[in-house]
């Protein structure tokens, strides 16, 4: 068993304000497509596809969530990448047998209706690490 | 004239020893390609490719280097996100007319021998934002 990111999923920015934010990524042709809340990591997203991948706006719906943490603390900025892959519980298993901690240690649900996970902060060397299970047409 | 970014070219990523850094990656699945020194940054790179982007591991070359100086402030993570645009020129003037700030006003030499360009800090609401000229077969 070993795990096969193959697509960059998203990569995940946090903003304070996504109609503020949008702009930015207008002015350079990217396009939104969607919002969606996602109840679970308390934020309101909205999604701009590039090529094989697409950002994720993250505006924070309630002033304890992971994203107005973030946002409070070092203001906008990159929050995470999230790598899709074809296995999501076989590679939490992989990983979590060489050393990695994870955040979650079995898949909970993300934006899209996918199922996600979140690697610890602590093992991604500065960068938060999100997988996310999908295959590669979808 | 505007600017159409087409795909994500990379995410740059600093690093303090792209040795430690790539079994991270290696373990999640991707595979180092090749590496680079760039002089005009003063860093050692080495590229990840996954889907139709990459990751671009930054390791500084000189203590004064703008990565290095990033590693000092702030340790590694998340340098910058990098968008392949057709016409570099074209969408720097665009840019500017926009009202938004540049580094390089005029295309400068990046790794892969691409002509690239920096947009300010200020302008990317806290994602430093680097544009690439490329065609969507190169």
């Amino acid at each position: 068993m070993s795990v096969s990111a193959f697509r960059l999923d998203h990569i995940g920015i946090a903003v304070s304000s996504i109609d503020q934010a949008v702009g930015l990524y207008e002015a350079l042709g990217l396009k939104e497509t969607r919002r969606e809340i996602v109840e679970s990591q308390e934020v309101r997203t909205a999604f701009l596809p590039i090529g094989d991948t697409r950002l994720e706006l993250l505006e924070p719906v309630g002033s304890d969530s992971p994203v107005a943490k973030f946002l409070a603390k070092r203001g906008p900025g990159i929050h995470h990448i999230c790598f899709a892959v074809p296995d999501l519980e076989g590679a939490l298993a992989d990983l979590r047998g060489r050393g990695f901690r994870l955040v979650h240690q079995s898949p909970v649900p993300g934006a899209d209706g996918r199922r996600v996970a979140f690697l610890h902060p602590s093992a991604g060397q500065g960068v938060l690490i999100e997988l996310s299970e999908g295959t590669s047409g979808s």
